[in-house]
């Protein structure tokens, strides 16, 4: 059966998340239904990241496979036909192998979480950022970070509803960039767990307005008790930005 | 009486714009009564720039007038807990004297219109850009931008509507620059014509995309005539970033 990667973008304000649910609504319901449409069959789409309700995406990546040849051109834009006025795009679709696996093949992903520090809250961005009301000391926040890059057993930073089997993840990058109004914090791993990026985001913004020192999030890694952790930084600001696969 | 500057932000998506209106809704209307429930007294406000609805603004600038002294800082907090959950924010406040006028002390206003050119349309950013789902020759936009420096008559680009006196303006500054997936156009100006930004800027788009030749707009600009104007680009594009003042 011919296999299709696309490149998908979503706002994740007022979505239930990735991931299909009963009551529809989801990006991965919209999706399928969308392509439903015009492929004229069922079809099931894997995606690369189950962003929660509210996460956004520039750069998640599904597959789906159909009976019949479609031109990917056709795909993206007939599907995006059918997305309206849902804030979900097909930016792009591949004819790809039936090797590929938009959620197993790929190395590398990478998050952004934007927190945006100014007093007054933000009118134009306030459904992609995190409003913290005060500044944050960027340099203590890298400090912090330097303890979670490598492998370790991420337990803390997981929710209690993470069904991966095991807590152990590689963090491969960790970069904390003051750009404008905004700390952006952009992290990279093959995969994550549940809830990692604001988890950590969250316990780092502690260090950042000195509630915590930058080596209590060496002791709460350590802990591995999700009990340690700080409050979970809220979705918003997270987005996925990327993923990446070994052919490119 | 105290007279208080401000600095505004907001999302132009859903508002009938920053005039006053009958049915309220409009920006003006929100930040009058967000002053009024604290200020316990009628307020009146006078904006730099008066966008039309769906037009944005990261640096609107307006006055207002009380008779009792109020912390700017108080100002700020106290009308942005009342402008929820509206997207409008008093970024700053400042308390000024009585010569100092939002609007006819200004001089110099500064427009940001994004084009977002890419075939999908933008899913995060679909309410803050034109989306033209083709690419457009940038350097040819600057040539016939060029054409619109200086002083001129632009009967050519304003609106039927425009109450303006004369239609002469002097504009300072167009810049047109590819950022990531669009085109910026920066435009700064003492002061504008109703709908000029917005026509100008459909009108570089015929440029861009080939329909027109950079002359086309010199040719359009000496006809003086509303019907020699390109369509006008939508509101969504259109962002008010900055109001300057002789004092700083």
């Amino acid at each position: 059966m011919p296999r299709y990667k696309l490149l998908i973008e979503y706002d994740g304000t007022g979505l239930v998340g990735w991931q299909s649910q009963a009551g529809g609504g989801s990006v991965q319901d919209l999706l399928e239904h969308a392509l439903q449409a015009f492929v004229g069959e069922k079809v099931s789409i894997r995606g690369a990241g189950r962003t929660d309700a509210g996460v956004h995406a520039l750069g998640q990546v599904a597959h789906f496979d159909t009976t019949r040849e479609i031109r990917p051109d056709t795909i993206r834009d007939a599907g995006n036909v059918h997305l309206r006025p849902h804030a979900v795009t097909i930016v792009e679709a591949w004819r790809v192998g039936e090797d590929f696996d938009a959620r197993f093949s790929a190395i590398r992903r990478a998050y952004r979480y934007r927190i945006f520090t100014r007093r007054a809250p933000p009118a134009i961005e306030r459904t992609q950022v995190w409003h913290v009301p005060r500044q944050l000391d960027v340099e203590r926040m890298r400090e912090g970070a330097a303890f979670l890059l490598g492998k370790h057993d991420f337990t803390t930073f997981r929710s209690t509803d993470c069904q991966s089997k095991s807590p152990s993840k590689t963090l491969d990058g960790f970069a904390i960039e003051r750009v404008g109004g905004e700390i952006w914090c952009d992290v990279t791993a093959r995969s994550f767990l549940h809830n990692q990026v604001r988890s950590m985001v969250g316990s780092l913004k502690k260090v950042g307005d000195g509630s915590w020192e930058p080596e209590d999030i060496r002791r709460a890694l350590e802990a591995r008790d999700r009990a340690a952790c700080g409050p979970v930084a809220p979705p918003t600001g997270l987005c996925l930005m990327r993923v990446d696969y070994a052919d490119g």
